[in-house]
């Protein structure tokens, strides 16, 4: 379908068809009408341009509902305004799905629609270059995260979303009927990229993950997508330089304005927790880390009680854990650390946070092949997404988000 | 994690590391004695070298249990067969996680283990070299899917797995509870990205989809990953040529051995179905296509009954469709078309298979906003990559296959 979209030429193509004859496909956006003139913007996937209809033409054209999908034929010009550097004088058009003439947003307006109504009528806010051009970013992150990966030679894998037991242990899980047996939806590939260190040595997969907690924040999604990587024989700070390392490459490959240049700093749970006058043990809030995150940009947090991190986690001595947390200001990106890979000790975790090892024996086995030492991390792609591209709401980001309140569109 | 797994040094870096001393991490897969001497197979997620010990240390290895993880360092010297170019003559070893002394697969083993036990023991099994392979394969066919659709002018998207209406209407589901409503697992991003088109022209999406069918066949599992595109202003011809493209690349860029060269034949559905007497309307069967697809390799089957095609399906004057299915002998690969965008005529199609227009009112309003002309398709990665890696059961190609009898691990 290389040259077969769009009647073949698209908006960007014009300016190398300077007084040539050429077809286009595309959708109104406005009309705007001077005497025997007609001005239509006209837009397609690649943005808008202007086209110029006169006499009986231009009586016409106006007579069709905006946003309906047309082709035009004309000869492209030069244009009057940096916003047209090139417009298309037409000879001729055909409708060829006519729109509504009343839709739930107007792409062409200046004041924009509330959130609730745009993410009701995604494909149609989607009309609107500024709002396309997000979708367009989240596609080149998830492109240039893979290369990024796979050029520091971890291997793309792709793990079952329907499991049989929590991964997380306890947390609260989307559940259905499997052929008779009761099955979860996935919270991560948190046990799947584990295991598969054993062989695979560095894994890494992108998809989407399930969470069945009742809550609708600006930062929350029950469906939502992950970056998880885990790796053999790295520590706690491999895992920490990788994710920086990450973060500073989409920066630069997005072209991001706000640049980030000094390293991330790295404050430890205890110091936090100190500053906010909270008992060890307790965990860092929403208000707290908002407090605490205000003004700054990325940071770690390191040395998390063991008691506050799944039962997978390492242990650093008695109390503590060999884990780190991504945050943004007051928000959450990432989580991860050095893992478990004895046995014994793995089990003994499990009981320790109320989980019975017989739930996760087909887990559990292949700690008994000579796993090796890994680490790992998970991160919420659709956060990394809202701080790069400045948005306050998770849903400024997401296609179609799923939160308890909405299952559809 | 650059450099930082394995000890540093990886087995393909041996043949640049002559007479250097090297510290290396894998496991242990198997030993020969000689004499003074034991020759140990080492692997790591890169393939199998060989490291000798001598001595009291050759006594003392054969003690840790086969497909142990261990560190070893010595000298990189020049080995003796084609099989082992370069070898490690030890100084010294390390355990760093004893395996089990009886273990399910025996990965230094020339008899193969069943697939059953292989499937439930997948991590173990992957560290057989050739096993592995597959899986690599795999990630290298999904980079150059994306790389390909990419170059061709496709934007990646992701839609959600928690849907609200079936989208193909009538097919088996995954249902559950989503907070007091039902919600089903996805069988296909069949709607939104038709949806998309509307604004995103050409996207594709890469993911994981489930089908509640109790079957347990070679070539079905519950959860599989299907590669999807659409595209505005395309037609049939238009995605059938995108998807020949797209295989012949695949089968360019992982340089597999049974090259296909000539273009894939087209044979009409009424072809096959008289030649099978058939009535026309009657389904294609399993053992049909088997008949008919013997010997055969990549071909297309075009005008098939719209009786027969879901309700987006275009019709082709009154009895046929504007469809397509791509066929590998007896094997469907890939199923697409072109999809109806006019608002009526879907509605009048839902109505015709049986479904209420109401249940789809979320998707139907797209088609009220300008909606294009669009084509597109759905392909089985994983019946793909069997047919590319000649495997007879589609769990020779997924890591953790789901089906109606495996839930875990």
């Amino acid at each position: 379908m290389k040259g077969g979209g769009h009647g073949g030429v698209q908006s960007k193509d014009l300016k190398s068809l300077e007084g040539k004859s050429v077809t286009l496909t595309g959708w109104i956006d406005s009309f705007r009408e001077l005497g025997k003139l007609t001005f239509i913007v006209m837009g397609d996937p690649e943005g808008n341009y202007q086209a110029i209809a006169r006499d009986d033409m231009a009586k016409k054209i106006v007579q069709v509902p905006r946003q309906s999908y047309i082709k035009i034929w004309g000869q492209v010009v030069r244009g009057q305004g940096k916003a047209s550097p090139f417009e298309v004088r037409m000879d001729g058009f055909e409708v060829i799905n006519s729109a509504d003439t009343v839709l739930p947003i107007d792409p062409a307006s200046k004041i924009k629609s509330e959130l609730a109504t745009r993410v009701n009528n995604r494909p149609l806010d989607l009309r609107i270059p500024e709002e396309r051009a997000v979708f367009l970013m989240r596609a080149k992150a998830m492109k240039v995260i893979r290369e990024f990966l796979t050029g520091s030679g971890f291997i793309e894998v792709d793990t079952p979303k329907i499991i049989a037991t929590a991964s997380e242990g306890g947390a609260e899980l989307f559940k259905f009927d499997y052929f008779g047996r009761p099955a979860y939806l996935a919270q991560s590939p948190q046990l799947y990229k584990e295991e598969l260190t054993l062989s695979l040595g560095k894994v890494f997969e992108i998809s989407h993950y399930f969470r069945a907690e009742k809550s609708n924040t600006v930062k929350h999604l029950n469906e939502f997508m992950s970056v998880d990587v885990e790796a053999a024989m790295a520590k706690k700070d491999d895992a920490m330089k990788l994710i920086e390392g990450l973060v500073r490459e989409i920066y630069y490959r997005l072209e991001i304005n706000h640049k980030i240049t000094k390293s991330f700093p790295v404050y430890t749970y205890e110091y936090i927790a100190n500053n906010a006058g909270l008992k060890f043990g307790e965990d860092l809030s929403s208000d707290v880390m908002n407090d605490f995150g205000k003004d700054k940009g990325y940071y770690f947090i390191i040395d998390w009680p063991i008691s506050l991190k799944p039962f997978y986690t390492m242990p650093k001595g008695d109390t503590l854990s060999e884990s780190f947390d991504l945050m943004y200001g007051g928000l959450e990106i990432a989580s991860g650390g050095q893992r478990i890979h004895q046995y014994e000790m793995l089990r003994s975790r499990l009981k320790a946070n109320g989980l019975d090892p017989e739930n996760f024996s087909e887990h559990l086995k292949a700690y008994r092949w000579g796993m090796p030492p890994h680490s790992g991390w998970g991160m919420g792609l659709d956060r990394l997404l809202m701080v790069i591209m400045n948005k306050e709401n998770i849903r400024e980001v997401v296609l179609y988000p799923r939160d308890s309140r909405h299952l559809a569109p």
